[in-house]
């Protein structure tokens, strides 16, 4: 099961809001499908966003060249990147990889939008191939590093940082593979993430499918969880992530940082290096994303409110970095990551 | 709407597992009716609780009268008394309700099982409208305490502590009611409180049917809104509070109290006397209620996640005493509740 496969050029997206009742793929033949699957989530995961955008922009790329038109190829390209890049503002890995196919699609310029459109199909499926990369690298090095925690680990998770949410074997859940496959893992903890439950619906059916013990939680059951289980170490992913550390990801990681910090349970994030943006200082400047009210005042359709209930649905929250024991990405383990150390990391 | 009616020997509960689509009563003619009604929370909250299993107790009386049998009365009574203090473990009051019944039969035995039976009914009607003073009482208190923070507040409770929960205006929900009269309250932020949203469906609409402001969030939002909306305290109920403070509330209660330490946002416990089991000397000795696995693994009869799927699910957790500012009661306020201080307050 892939959650996205690029075939006769056309792009096909697992539908992540149907599963896992139903396995059921998009056929995006426009950017604005892909852009229609990012708006609702039926594609989502940061890495996995950044891999779909870099599709979109191939398939923008073609429907250009077929419709000519007044504006040069190179700046409607870019209008439409624009337009890709707001389609969720807090995930900085579909504004990377947008950057990685413009500046392809510019080096390339002289030879043409044909030859150009030629050339981003291949970046993109360059930035997909690197993401099953990516994620293998990281699940070894996060493995190595929980491994010297020296027993079989109970760990917690929040929402789906796994193959769902990527190209490959995922960020949180790769390294979680890893350890499994190690013989270290004795229960995954997965909150069910409310309000569109990718723990219940993403991050419990990967791991039941893959053997690895799972328990589903709901969100406010997490701080009882680690006081009575014995969970050794909380690992998620990452949506964004600042110079200094402070870590953009699902709603509710915040809480559990600070659960974390209360209990002292280890926090590490999992996340590529294309989720870091060393353009902010620190987390006060990462964009929000705020969402329907009705997916809080519902569930798959079902009303869990009153449709007049006000709400406040953030997507995300922001992680201090004082609260992250470790980052794990795929050049190694950025230990107590602030100011000093996160630069640092990416100047070697 | 009443949450509980004793009407010509009929105790009626008005369904909270249809709140708030529908408003529908169950007529209880058995013991055994309110004991089923318990159990799958149809009726609910602490002090509702006691009330309704103080009428099953009229209940029961009045059918053992009828039945006549081989077993003496108090006899009978008293294992019908053990089975209903079993329908719901954690909540403390349930059981003090039905001592204060068993304590009352005894006392009037040789008038007879028709005469105590009669005698029950007059003490079941006694707690019941115990309860409503009790309620205005603990608001006044309640609100007399948090008037001291000196501004309008911004609030956050979790699951239901109100009319729903109680025969009054509720606990933490009624001390809300007396700061609203006040014009003190700028906003009431409601957990939904999974699995089975009593936030969402019952919190949100008693708020909204008096006017109060109020926002629904998922509870793994309560970190972030604690942080960024300027909240100024937290209150919520309790089901039991041991003799150092220690109190049992629903699930999440204690992932709020890490939070509010770490942010140092005061948390506040409003509950009558009845709560308090001076019989444990902390919070270990509270047995958990685990609840049903589907709980978790729907939401009002929609999947969401496959029903394979492992599940933990308690349905409270405990606070440490040193995590609460102070407990709010009929009799007033206990601040900074510890093994010291809670005795003594009982002991004036």
């Amino acid at each position: 099961m892939d959650t996205l496969r690029w075939q006769a050029g056309t792009l096909f997206l697992l539908d992540q809001t149907k599963l896992p009742f139903e396995e059921i793929y998009l056929p995006c033949h426009s950017w604005q499908d892909v852009r229609q699957a990012i708006s609702v989530l039926a594609v989502r995961g940061a890495p996995a966003i950044g891999v779909a955008a870099a599709y979109a922009v191939v398939l923008a790329a073609r429907s250009l060249c077929q419709k000519g038109g007044d504006t040069p190829f190179l700046t409607a390209l870019e209008a439409i990147c624009q337009d890709l890049d707001a389609a969720r503002p807090t995930a900085v890995n579909l504004h990377w990889a947008l950057t990685q196919m413009m500046a392809c699609a510019r080096q390339h310029e002289a030879d043409g939008a044909e030859a150009v459109t030629a050339v981003l199909e291949e970046k993109a499926i360059a930035i997909h191939e690197a993401d099953v990369a990516i994620n293998t690298a990281m699940a070894r090095f996060g493995a190595d590093e929980l491994e010297k925690l020296g027993r079989p680990l109970t760990l917690l998770t929040h929402c789906n940082a796994g193959a769902l949410a990527t190209a490959g074997v995922g960020t949180a859940l790769g390294v979680i593979r890893e350890l499994h496959r190690r013989g270290l893992v004795s229960m995954v903890y997965a909150d069910e993430t409310r309000p569109l439950l990718q723990g219940a619906r993403l991050t419990a059916f990967e791991l039941m499918a893959d053997h690895i013990p799972v328990t589903l939680i709901t969100d406010n059951m997490a701080a009882w969880t680690l006081k009575t289980k014995g969970v050794d170490a909380i690992i998620v992913g990452a949506d964004r992530i600042a110079a200094n550390g402070d870590t953009a990801n699902k709603i509710g990681t915040y809480g559990l940082s600070l659960m974390a910090r209360e209990l002292a349970v280890p926090l590490y994030i999992a996340a590529p290096a294309s989720t870091f943006d060393l353009s902010i200082t620190d987390g006060s400047q990462i964009p929000i994303e705020e969402r329907n009210h009705d997916e809080v005042r519902s569930f798959r359709g079902v009303a869990a409110a009153l449709p007049e209930t006000p709400v406040f649905n953030p997507a995300f929250d922001v992680t201090p970095h004082e609260n992250i024991r470790a980052i794990v990405t795929e050049k190694g383990i950025i230990h107590r990551p602030d100011a000093v150390s996160v630069p640092a990391f990416f100047q070697h």
